[in-house]
């Protein structure tokens, strides 16, 4: 068995007004003048925002605002992030939002603590060796940003959509009130269950052994935030239901998932979507709720225990005789489960229309970095395979 | 609900291995005269703390050793690391051990930063505001604090066992190899899987509501831990079971199984166990076996609803009309399970002698700070009803 760095300092406070230890927050951290970056009009219209700034203002904390984070964050708002960073010398960046605001505040933060182009640290031209800290009031939950290590970014020059995985950029605190995500609309619900479950699904499908113990976390994490989600289409303000989305992001991305695994897992599904959002803009979850099934389908013969394992413990699948026709069972099970969450499976469905085998090979080889890459560790893809599984997709 | 703090800054390195980085973590947090602590014999005979040291001395760190940890660590040799810590100008804590030495680890790193006596943060006179860093190499798992914000310190003038609480303890890093576990004879494998079932147990007796995805997780830890509980009797160097015993005792204890709920836990188990253990020095873990079935029995009336889940949903007890004797069915499987795993489940059992009403007032008495406290959140017990858990237990 491999080593397992486990390292999450992030200070979470969880539960209802969670948002009111800003300030206290803040002033533990030293914060003199704060970059209070945010995404949506939803944070300015209900007050919220407003309430937040007040409280800076009541503490004596500087603040300076930067609004306009998109879903599939745009490096061009990181760019202009990183120049009000400097130009104000903001010494504590406070993202307000979900993942997107978080990785951007996270690539500003490495931005703005570096002489050279950001960019270099999706590219990998160089690795990030400090930041300006970020901490985080989480108004939406999925990405699990708050608490894992990991910034993904959209270059709008090139449409290439990146990562970077860095402890150096781990928040130093977040605030978690579930309370803040019950107007989410379903369609949101639905992506950020998909996003969560396939946080834990990449670390379980790890290049290796994986670790028992921690595979039945990722059962009773998987169990809880599928009932969750249904719960929550079905009555929006159950504290219940959010909680458990809310925390499960969070869970699921920080690393606990794949401790003690031979690997930190497979991540091709990931890659295989960071195409297809990064050229068409859909949304990250229901991107992976159409790579995934297809993925499960091109694996099939390799990795027909694993899968079915994951169907008796999570999907309800009885055990026959066939682990392989149970595999089968457990991808049927998969799919029908998200569409009950209200996701396409299919990737017409998703786009609206049917991408040619052009636009697929286009796919494939920027997802190959121009086949410099294979993607995932439990069956490396190279661009042939990742081409059959956008078609498996389709 | 409640607000929750869960803050975890620990770093780990987890398997096979771990403490072969023991001068590289050391060298990351700038220690340069390092303290190495450590109880049993084993370590030295072993010829591992040999190994260790000659680590620290190829990497130019320079160390002074303190032995003799023992179970029920003693606040006498606390006094004598915090001079040693003085006199040497020690900077950084190694603990090399298990829960003992680490908790004696913290209390030396509290008192060398304190002007004052360091029993005033056990007899709750001060609360801990810095503290020389602490790190480990885990060599025993059960009390899970590698991970923990708690210290349990003797005191072998009076005989009172007390502990602290405090975020500035989290230890820097912790390095978690199973197999050095292997060798755990089956008596502290089984006091182990007790205690550790025990830090989930406490806090899933919330005093309130809990979080439903907090309560699936601690199922999953108290399933995976029992299982592989008897695992580790049966053949005690299966990787897995060990692995498994190790990694549940960071996480029964670092407060993620309470994240979400109303409190953080009951805990009157483990302050009714501590009398026993600071009077008789008993293994924790086997005094809990004891303590835990009466409590259980005590509070069967009002709890019988939680009783039953843990029932349900961990020791197989089937559903019956009566939620009442599906929690008295649950009672008999705890104890069961207990004496599968070699622990007693009585006081005369543990002692070896049956204690008198006399001596039942007196463990009552100093458990209740002479009548100044309650102990438990859950269903506060005053003397009169830990006096009944004592005699339910004997």
């Amino acid at each position: 068995m491999g080593l397992t760095t486990y390292y999450t300092p992030t200070r979470v406070t969880f539960g209802p007004g969670a948002e009111d230890q800003v300030a206290e927050r803040l002033k533990a951290e030293g914060a003199e003048k704060v970059l209070v970056h945010y995404g949506s009009a939803r944070i300015e219209r209900s007050g919220f925002l407003a309430g937040i700034l007040s409280r800076l203002d009541e503490a004596g904390i500087a603040h300076v605002e930067l609004s306009g984070v998109v879903p599939n964050p745009r490096l061009s708002l990181v760019r202009k992030g990183i120049e009000v960073c400097r130009r104000e010398g903001v010494d504590f960046i406070l993202a307000i939002g979900g993942g997107s605001v978080i990785d951007s505040s996270k690539a500003i933060g490495y931005g703005a603590a570096y002489e050279g182009d950001v960019w270099d640290f999706y590219s990998r031209k160089a690795v990030p060796q400090k930041t300006v800290p970020v901490g985080c009031i989480l108004t939406m939950a999925a990405a699990g940003s708050e608490m894992s290590d990991s910034s993904v970014i959209t270059n709008d020059e090139s449409g290439e959509k990146r990562g970077c995985n860095s402890y150096v950029c781990r928040l130093r605190f977040a605030l978690m009130d579930p309370t803040l995500t019950c107007t989410l609309p379903p369609y949101q619900t639905g992506c950020a269950v998909v996003d969560i479950m396939m946080h834990t699904i990449e670390r379980y499908f790890t290049g290796g052994q994986s670790m028992h113990f921690t595979d039945q976390m990722a059962y009773a994490l998987l169990r809880s935030v599928m009932e969750a989600g249904l719960k929550a289409l079905k009555t929006p303000d159950d504290y219940q239901a959010r909680a458990t989305i809310m925390w499960a992001s969070s869970l699921s991305h920080n690393g606990l998932m794949a401790v003690g695994n031979d690997t930190r897992g497979d991540w091709a599904c990931h890659q295989i979507e960071h195409e297809l959002s990064g050229m068409f803009d859909v949304a990250h979850g229901a991107g992976l709720a159409v790579v995934f099934p297809a993925w499960l389908k091109y694996n099939i013969s390799d990795a027909s225990e694993r899968i079915a394992a994951l169907g008796y413990n999570v999907f309800g699948v009885k055990r026959t005789r066939s682990e392989k026709e149970d595999a089968r069972t457990t991808i049927a099970a998969v799919e029908k489960f998200f569409r009950r969450m209200g996701m396409p499976t299919r990737l017409t469905k998703l786009l609206g229309v049917r991408i040619t085998d052009q636009t697929i090979d286009t796919l494939a080889d920027n997802c190959t970095f121009h086949g410099q890459r294979t993607v995932g560790l439990m069956n490396p893809l190279d661009g042939e395979a990742i081409k059959l599984i956008y078609r498996l997709a389709r």
